[in-house]
């Protein structure tokens, strides 16, 4: 079965974009720990991080490495932290999420809820700081 | 102040080391919150993995995939999770933990306990699994 991630590369599904590479894409997360609480995920559909060849892994690393340093110049946060988990979509991929504490990190939190309008005002927050 | 990970680069304090590469060293969390969790740390003090050049991020995310296998196929798990949060340690390291679901990477989860023994027969499993 197509991942929704898959969905959302494709375009069938719409997301709150931050940016765009050959082999993968950043989009907020729309179930966010945090505000500016971003999803980078590889447009292969693989599952497990670690079944993904090591190069395109260190690929999809360095991508995420410039979304992490937007987001930490354009949300307030003392870090930006990151996980890998997977176990609620089989596609493999990364959260970065503006954190203050390591308590803000765990999934059980309840999620925030952010209008259309605020979901676009942040996602490019973070654009204009992409370099 | 050198950071405890410098000291155990550098060999003044001991470790349960799984691996180690010119830039990089993995070793066991000596607090770990399951059996086979590995610490994957730059050699260079660096406290905020976004600072890292993006060049030594991604070899050191490469490195950690190698860890991350060997671990996935060294300890009955369904997954290896990924975590960088940093907040007691200003030493960049990447938290691998091998988990059967959401909440046991959380953080605020009691450490287990083992002994000398059993943490060189865990670092030991893995890195038979070293390819």
């Amino acid at each position: 079965m197509r991942s929704i991630f898959t969905s959302i590369i494709e375009g069938q599904i719409p997301s709150y974009k931050i940016s765009e590479e050959a082999s993968a894409i950043a989009f907020l997360d729309i179930f966010p720990l945090k505000e500016g609480h971003t999803l980078v995920v590889p447009k292969r559909e693989i599952d497990h991080w670690s079944d993904l060849p090591s190069e395109e892994f260190a690929q999809l690393m360095q991508f995420a490495h410039t979304i992490g340093n937007a987001i930490k110049k354009a949300i307030p946060c003392e870090r930006v932290g990151m996980a890998i988990a997977g176990f609620e979509i089989a596609h493999c991929h990364i959260h970065l999420i503006p954190v203050n504490n390591m308590h803000e990190m765990e999934f059980s939190n309840p999620k925030l809820q952010f209008t259309d309008e605020q979901f676009k005002a942040i996602a490019e927050r973070i654009q204009q700081k992409l370099i």
